[in-house]
């Protein structure tokens, strides 16, 4: 029942040969690998604006068009270097691998931790503001507000496990839909004013101007657009599942992605200045700029409508990017190896569904008030961009090939600038919240260590030399066998066990352990009854564990196998059909054996009795 | 770890024979089995005086009298039947049991429910009213409001587990802390206004009289206040908990409950009269009262956080009685069977944390706000009431045992009144959620009727004729034994697997599944290398399972063994000593041995290698 539920919802499995077929061309990889840094310009401006409005009034919209510009300069100059870092790691770069490569293992694990950080926070904040602008329209489904967030992230899980291709079509319309929306937008929006010469009329009253601009005050609204660019990352991470030529499709996807955020967002800024849009909590600084320039027409509510759905697919971009890099670190060993396992359907189905899992439980924690992760993660972000960018810089000075030069300046002057980013927003936001990266980064670093330090252990004490030969053939009838069968109760199940138990060995033992006297005695009376030549042996148990006096008899004196001995322990287990009978039947043949398997010498034969049912 | 943690929380392990001095005497059985019958009057009264005092005004204390008359009424006549009950079923006898064996085994279930939805709503709903009144007392912890009311519930769960006597010591002191306030303050109360003179000032203003009395207000009154009967159920359930005489001590327990609730229920309502205190969300009756009574003292501080206390105690109550209630109907075979066993500590530790795990989700689903699962619960309380009188009076009737007539008189009385009071709290808390319970009750009994049905077909087909013989002692060398041994790599802990094959059987395969054509090449280049004597078999799977390709191997043409011979699987099992090590593993070997045993005529031997780390 749980497996059919499973194929309807994601599909049925697809052979590790259609992975080809599973890729995106650029058509479809733009909406999915964009998505996140596209939905910024629904809150980018606005937070820029938020900083400025209360101190300057008037006078903010031309420093919101300077951030703006630097915050573009800084979107063109960071593309530029992944274009380079595309063409150097052809099998995917993403700041993982190449700080890894060119700086060493712990800044390349630095950035795997920032960044995945910052994709699980990308899920739970844009989830959650998709949810605030739904209900902004729609005041009663308050209530249910953790609940709609959860069924998105929901949604979204499933539908990144039904595979990349079908993901990218269902979550990809929404977002050209809302491209075209919000070009129409700013073509209209210009056109109105700039050639029907219509005059703004200001939703909201400008506040008077305080004081003038300070340098603080600039750096503060500029790492508060900063968000803008969370998105690039994904691309340079994500060749593998670009179609081939993949390494040109990446690169034609990041030109594009650069080309409509510069587009979108400068467009966005500037409507904002022409149309005065003033920042207010009941009404986005999109809506008040729609609501001028459509009035109250199908196409405000079309605006307001594909804004809440690019919020939510947003988080896609993290779905495309997260469970990639966790497949990358976990290839290296750093991460539980599970992450590196196709699924079904060919995704890396771990760590969707992880992803899935941990920022709804972040949604949940917060109740879906998330909007104070977001300082979180903007942090964590530049700091991965300025060590895949310093890693490039490195790169280029050691291997000088060809234009190294013009290559490394490009490189190196990105790393300067998005540290000096990183820099200034972990210090702006750092009281609120942005304290929390500096604590959770080391902490995931170290476990990343601690995992790889275990695999390689594992690996160290498995490694077979050719010198260690199998045992040779045996006289099997005069192999000493011990072997033990655990009776509770004298049944068809344990009657199997037992004949199993025959055909391996002549030197058996049947052990009881006794919690309860009555019934203890009805055992042997039965087996008394029942006339087998084989010895039973009966153990008391006054702390009614079962798995005490069985490891202490096999360990005792009493027991003739020698410490090198394997002793062979068989468990009667009874299957039941249901899916639900499990929980109906102490699970004690499974406890034995977890337990038991911890000592040396032993083995353990599971012999399954079957039970019915329709 | 974990085992160190568990020890810390809840003791150590206790002898089977310890069980005689884990039970609780008169003295200490009181505050457990009454605390939810006692706190009732923190807000029983109150509950009447909301219904009436809108509508009543001035008029209500009257008719509050009245209806705290009539529960005084229906509380005596509830303990006189069961004081008959507990003579009856010196074993214990709650509703279920009463029920089952007079009225048959659906009303018993029905019963055995009802009861059960009644213990968990009082521990979610006790809790969250305790969590309430400390809130209020201290609003800055609002915000915390679940997790303090989750760690309430944690604590009681883990005292229970730490076991029956310890938990009444440390819960009980509260209760008797309560008891002793509110009786000084009753008695004080009088005396101020009787002996001193003093002319109550009510704090807040009563409303005008809207109309007079009518029979539906008046039952709607007493319907609220019916929540201080929903404790006495646990005493005669709980009657194996008390100490020799068990019997005697649980009727002396019984009379005691009864007396001081309605010493302190009388009271309270006669103070409320007395004091005019009209029920506000600011401050509650008792409050009113105990402000009135003792000014700004220390004394008014003590009721107000003995009476948080008492709310959360409350719960204590449903944590003595439900798991005791669920080991019988689990011990009938209507409940999984882990509710029989004992824990470490000799409580029925299943029960426990299962009504703890279930009553937190409670309140994190309503989110604290479980006061409107009220009227939930004494529905199901009086339904379980008016089948246990029923049987009792049905027992009469068949025993004709001495003084018979008198005995079936006070039962079938008490069915009746407890019967009318199920109607009437049926009919007035309907819509406002005991609809709930009428959907409920009837699924838990379908549930358990099919565990019940499940147990009894898995014993028919385990049951062993003494006919059906075991296998005859074999000829070892001359048995045919198929075993199968599957490959990952080329390791020791294949090798240890390999060697525990070569003792059993010199008719092994390997078998090898491939998932990654180059993985399998540089296997087979390995095992060639190694050169070992044993025929390898290779099977692709192009969906990566490892099952699938194994499953169909055994049942194909190709494969030497018969479908009536039993096949062997030998898994190599990697154990990790680090707790977090197995995460860090797939679970392939576990994940194959469950679905193999799946299979008839299997027997699937686990071999494990230990991976020792410091």
């Amino acid at each position: 029942m749980v497996s059919k539920l499973g194929r309807l919802l994601i599909g049925k499995s697809l052979k590790t040969n259609e992975l080809k077929s599973e890729k995106f061309n650029v058509f479809w990889g733009l909406p999915v690998l964009s998505s996140d840094a596209i939905s910024s310009v629904a809150y980018a401006g606005e937070e820029i604006l938020w900083v400025l409005i209360p101190v300057l009034g008037i006078m903010s919209y031309k420093y919101m068009f300077y951030s703006a510009l630097c915050i573009v300069f800084l979107m063109i100059l960071v593309t530029l270097s992944y274009r380079q870092t595309i063409d150097a790691y052809p099998q995917g770069g993403g700041s993982y691998i190449v700080a890894k490569d060119n700086l060493g293992t712990i800044p390349g694990l630095v950035a795997g931790a920032s960044l995945t950080i910052g994709y699980i926070l990308t899920v739970a904040v844009s989830t959650s503001a998709g949810t605030a602008a739904i209900i902004s329209a729609i005041p009663v489904l308050l209530p249910y507000r953790v609940a709609i967030t959860l069924l998105f992230i929901f949604i979204i899980t499933i539908g990144n496990l039904r595979g990349i291709r079908e993901s990218a079509k269902v979550f990809g319309t929404p977002t050209y839909l809302f491209m075209v929306v919000i070009l129409i937008m700013i073509f209209f929006g210009i056109f109105k004013v700039k050639v029907l010469g219509y005059v703004p009329k200001p939703i909201y009253k400008i506040p008077p101007v305080v004081s003038d601009i300070t340098v603080v005050l600039f750096l503060r609204a500029f790492s508060s657009g900063c968000t803008a660019l969370t998105g690039i990352e994904a691309v340079s991470n994500g060749i593998p599942n670009f179609k081939e030529p993949s390494q040109k499709n990446a690169k034609r996807v990041l030109e594009l992605l650069a080309l409509v955020v510069l587009v979108i967002f400068g467009g966005v800024s500037y409507l904002a200045t022409l149309y005065h849009a003033v920042p207010n909590p009941n009404m986005t600084v999109v809506a008040q700029i729609a609501h001028q320039v459509f009035g109250g027409t199908v196409m405000f509510y079309l605006v307001q409508a594909t804004t809440a759905i690019i919020l939510i697919m947003a988080s896609n971009t993290a779905f495309a990017g997260l469970p990639l890099l966790l497949a990358f670190i976990a290839k290296d060993g750093f991460a539980p190896r599970q992450f590196a396992k196709r699924g079904k359907r060919l995704g890396y189905s771990n760590g969707i569904i992880s992803l899935g899992l941990v920022s709804s439980l972040l949604v949940i924690m917060f109740q879906g008030d998330t909007h104070y992760l977001m300082p979180l993660y903007a942090v964590g972000v530049f700091i991965s961009f300025t060590l895949s960018q310093a890693g490039m810089f490195k790169r280029w000075i050691r291997l000088k090939s060809k234009g190294w030069i013009r290559r490394a300046a490009i490189n190196g002057i990105g790393a300067l600038v998005t540290f000096a980013t990183a820099v200034i927003l972990g210090i702006t936001k750092f009281l609120s919240g942005a304290w929390v990266v500096f604590v959770l980064t080391p902490l995931i670093v170290y476990i990343m260590m601690a995992i790889k330090n275990h695999y390689s252990e594992v690996a160290r004490q498995l490694k077979l030399p050719v010198s260690e030969r199998p045992k040779e053939k045996v006289d099997l009838s005069k192999q000493k066998r011990y072997v033990i069968v655990p009776i509770d109760t004298l049944n068809k199940s344990f009657l199997k066990a037992l004949n199993y138990a025959r055909t391996i060995s002549d030197n058996i033992i049947i052990f009881h352990v006794s919690v309860d006297d009555e019934a203890t005695a009805r055992l042997l009376k039965r087996w008394h009854e029942y006339n087998v030549d084989i010895p039973i042996v009966v153990k008391k148990s006054p702390y009614r564990s079962i798995l005490g006096p069985l490891v202490k008899f096999i360990k005792s004196e009493e027991y003739a196998a020698g410490p090198k001995d394997t002793v062979t322990v068989v468990l009667a287990q009874l299957i039941v059909t249901k899916w639900w009978g499990n929980i109906l039947h102490n699970q004690t043949a499974l406890f034995i054996r977890t337990m038991l398997l911890r000592m040396r010498n032993i083995a353990v034969v599971t012999v399954p009795y079957i039970i019915f049912e329709d």
